[in-house]
């Protein structure tokens, strides 16, 4: 008799295969869950696999819009980066992909979730917290951190032996010295021979942008469009690209022949140890750069500061630690919409070999940059004497400073 | 009889031209003060012509070192930044200049000092503030704010006028259509035609950096050393630099070179009007770069989030607007060495058409990094089942939210 | 011919009562102008006074319903605070009353908006912030910053003699060594003797707020009721007040009479002076007590965390600094309602000679606090060995820190 | 044969008394840790006791003066205060205890120390992260975690018949219906019927501190004086006291006398968990509010700003949550100290039941607060024209969000 029904994230490789093989082993019934959130994959191999070791089903969720529209988008509306350059490809999908499980073991009647993460990882982390703020009352079964698992398969050859004895079928390609996960939105690569912090990564690991040596040497233009801080149409000469997954589509084929979106960098994962990961982020490095640009144009600078000074790190850091679904990041969510109701307006953008160069931007409807009152050439409407009395009040302060400073013996230095 | 001595911050242009000369028409003696910042300057021409127009004294301060050793340098540490982009490249020399002319005043007798700042920019705040600090008592002449002079020199050709009237020589080069403000850390462009902020800055505008597409075909590398995140030792090929001036030289020719280190914006002025702003800003584009690489590998997470979050946009704003000679941005400062304690290592880099392009990082003495102890390929030292206990603790504050939404008919939703 | 009609904000005193007379003087029609914010004050005496020295028109707004439900409620709803201490009063009439003399403007027809406030305060800045913010094209005159008026008006002396001239009534009773500024929420005493910031206040200063000492010896309790954050009940004994109205008389009634609420300090004016103040703050003390305490009950850690140290700050500040109608302040004020969804429940309450003291609170409808799950003595929902990874995760950073200052000799200390 | 030293944090009380016999049990000899940190405690009686147990030792480390000098002293100057009311008195006290125990481990040859905190609470966590800090290779038991001690000991009436067992005395006098934990800065209560945070504890359970209807009707004035934020002098009418240690007994003692210092809370433990707990905080609640009186007279408007919103509660959640002992509260220290140069002065403060009042304060050396230049009634030194320039520069960004909104059919409003 069946211990019950196991909703496992699936992805046709070596390890969730082993894991689906031993869950059954175990006594479950297994629903094979796997989400379509543009990576390059073929689903239906993964299917067959599935079906062939033995799952029960094999569900594949097409997620590509929501996570566009409810994640992407507003990921670039907050300029959301991590330790200054990471642009959070993978920590964004998790809660797609989170809420894609769960409605599926729901639908299923599944008691559990299972995952293949590892132990010291944070997406493990970012899955459970989703799935217990999504199903408070959900099973996850984490075989990479169950002993008994863990410890049956200690080594790659383990692994391969399970599958050999279990007749799942195993790739013959030589396996890469690193690991990737890739959505529509960028590719990471780690572990292998990254964990070396200086060990350049080859030429060949890079795999969906072009190397900015090899980009075409004749530039590209376009032009971004934002209402409200979410990119609403981009124009890339004649073809006009205006649904969110045509736009972000668009963006992210043309900024990856351009050579746009890579990154090498060492981390700081959630679990309180540090990681060297390899990053292409194509779309969001485009998308994100015109975003802060058009900002710079129709958004008031305190409004923007307040923004960039908690919003934007809190948010970040939160999706990154796998609290999309909390009280705090529902909370922050709040805030980035009343920050953008005037990020109206278009930016012109040049992309050469790795470059996104800014070529101008303009708004109709904002009006914070008044070229004649910022113009040195001119004094319409601006008293100089004000500065004056501006420069006057904020003196009371420095002057008391330097007389103080004096006073002590210990006078303001460089 | 003399209304007293004056000391005036004279450029050799037009400008600063017709106030010494206005000046002297008041009835003050005027030292003209120049500071070598870096800047590309005929400081011969520029002392003649002012005493030609009646100077008491020319006085030339070299402050290239200081400005490299207690300005830029902790800039890259604290890894500075103003609204995303700018480097702040204009903001950072002011602080040096203010002081080197006050030092002047104060040994010349002056009761005053003198700039030809206009009255809607941001440097006659910083240039003011910091007099202030540096000397409570020093009275401040700004021409652009006086009705008398404003009002007189309404347009260039009165400033023409006076020039020929008082016999002050005037370049026959035509003005370009935009100002510039150059030091070596950088040159800004500004006003004229950029007053549009849509319109693409003509390529013969640039100066000092190489255009990308121009930019050599051939990558070079390079290494930074940091010893507490300052910048210790920069190794291009054969050639070595160790001391602060040299690196920051060294840094700049290559950087420039390559291409790396233009931007536009559109930023905010402290005096409440946005502007648009042209900056190459190479040598802090490359050091910044590499110090941020350096920190991933070296600086404790929470660390850096504190100093990410409160220091660096503190400071940044602080310099921006014409702070640094204040209470507060001496205590920011403060904050800034103690973060660094463990930014020591090197950073490998490549230069290539505009990018910079992270090679890899090591450090002989922190321990942060531990390649094992992060590796997905290995236990040692760690016990997957403390994630376990990790994740629950977590998971409670999280279920109780996936609990509570749900009893109010208001379930977790992406 | 008149120059035009300015709407005044008019108090009945000695100083707007000149003002009122020299505006006439020089040529405009007046529109006396007053609000009703709760304060004791003869509403009608200003009247004829105003209309006898030759207003054209005197306005009353009743602006005390409006003041409670979009200020001082929201107030309590995010703790608002400046400089630890001071809970605003003065700061939070301010945009209710400006707006009231917008409106009065408008509907009058005036070009002008006119205000007896000084030069040195802040409220000149509040009001005249307020103003621009809502009519753009609103002149503001201010005669304690016009030279022609406060050169005139050096003194007490020539207000007196001005009054005597024009035939304005002034009131035999002595002044008092301060100044004062009251509404429904508090009083302000400042300026004369006060200016000595160690200097006691008299016994008989303090006019709202029973003195701890004469308070009843008998303790008061009552239940205050939050939904969302907002007072929406108070129970003191058989009575019960429901509307924001009633619940904030009763509130500040309760609170007066058992010595609750005064503070003195010296404070930050946005001016950039430092300034000595006396308040009485009874309501706001207490409510903002119970609603602080409920939050302690009923408000996620990390919502609050979020809240304490971004939003009620920054909201305080710009309420102090004249702020309310700015886009940043908008932006803050969106971000106080989402925090306060759970923030149900009920606190009991004692009062005693100036202590409001914490006697209990429950909430029906919320579930962070569960006395099972907290219980040093149950384990249920609980296994005390996850605490066990959890600590052992945090120590990974924790154990590389004492490793790191023991390798270099500088072990971790006290 | 041994298998090694344990050295036991021994309270004398029933749970430790059994933990240390069953350490005994499992064949570890333990030296019997105590530390001296103000509470009210027979040390003799809890010597004999872990002697006749079977301890290997008694050691008693004093650490008051370390107490008051590094940890106490420096929350008063930082303002230490957690989720608005609480103090951390308990947390304040776990630094300190754990050096010394780590000390004595060292000392004693101990391969691991132990303690017999719960799972559930916060001290298990500030103990161990501070023992892995000060000595990351210690070992840690944490009976209370262990399924094998918490499974055999699952009642109180377990512990009662294991001590009978073993011949540990136990006193006679019935369990209070809640726990204590005391030092000199303060004692807290939870648990038992407290646990209901609806149940107003009993008048009987306040053990410090006057029932503040219970306390003097006479008032009590007293000065404390200041040197860089730190306490250094406190009058009581003819008494002086000077050292550290004496003033915080002398303020503590007054403090209790009059009632000063009880709060009632519901917490945020680190475990994500609420719990309710009373406190007594008399010395920390006088030195703490006359502290912060004093920074209004002397500390700069934007570095207090920078250190409330920053420094404050980042310190006070770091020691909460049992960080002391970490890079990132090495580095909140740091910014204490360069905060508090200019506050130096003296705070005159008056006790009446319960009751703080600020009677006035002064400085001999601090310029910030100028009493002429604040005057209402003079204007020497300030030109009043000068704060319409300030004014208007601000009105700048402020008339465009008027013009803005209403040009967008969306009127600024209250």
């Amino acid at each position: 008799m069946s211990k019950g029904k196991v909703c496992l994230a699936y992805s046709g490789g070596l390890d969730t295969s082993v894991i689906l093989a031993w869950l059954l082993e175990q006594g479950y019934e297994v629903v094979a869950f796997m989400a379509n959130i543009g990576q390059e994959e073929d689903f239906e191999a993964a299917e067959k696999k599935a079906m062939k070791i033995g799952a029960t089903k094999f569900v594949l969720s097409d997620v590509r819009k929501e996570f566009v529209e409810k994640i992407l988008f507003p990921a670039v509306q907050v300029n959301a980066v991590y330790e200054d350059v990471y642009l959070l490809g993978t920590s964004l999908a998790r809660p797609v992909i989170s809420k894609a499980q769960i409605d599926v073991a729901e639908k299923e009647g599944c008691f559990a979730v299972a995952h293949g993460c590892t132990g010291k990882g944070n997406d493990q982390i970012r899955f459970e917290l989703a799935f217990y703020a999504l199903k408070p009352d959900i099973k996850c079964i984490a075989p990479w951190r169950d002993p008994e698992f863990f410890n049956r398969f200690a080594g790659r050859k383990d692994l391969l032996d399970y599958a050999a004895e279990k007749g799942i079928p195993v790739t013959q390609t030589k396996a890469k010295p690193w690991s990737t996960d890739e959505n529509m939105a960028h590719i990471s690569y780690e572990a292998g021979i990254l964990e070396d912090p200086d060990c350049t990564p080859p030429k060949d690991m890079w795999k969906l942008i072009t190397d900015p040596s090899d980009a075409p040497n004749e530039p590209q233009d376009l032009t971004i469009f934002f209402e409200k801080g979410l990119p609403v149409k981009l124009v890339i000469g004649e073809k006009k690209y205006t649904t969110p997954l045509e736009i972000f589509h668009a963006a992210s084929s043309i900024a990856r022949k351009h050579g746009v979106g890579r990154i090498d960098i060492v981390e700081d994962r959630y679990i309180n140890l540090k990681s060297r990961g390899c990053y292409e982020q194509a779309p969001l490095t485009l998308l994100r750069k015109a975003h802060v640009d058009l900002e710079g144009l129709t958004l008031d600078r305190e409004v923007r500061q307040l923004r960039d000074q908690f919003v934007t790190p809190s948010y970040s850091r939160l999706l990154y630690n796998g609290s999309y679904f909390t009280p705090e990041c529902e909370y922050v969510r709040s805030m980035i919409q009343p920050s953008q109701n005037t990020v109206n307006g278009q930016v012109r953008i040049r992309l050469y070999k790795g470059n996104v160069i800014i070529l101008g931007r303009s708004s109709e409807t904002e009006n914070l940059y008044d070229a004649t009152e910022s113009s040195m050439d001119e004094l319409t409407g601006f008293q100089p004497t004000d500065t004056t009395g501006f420069i006057a009040i904020q003196a009371i302060r420095v002057k008391k400073y330097g007389e103080s400073k004096k006073a002590k013996g210990d006078p303001v230095v460089l």
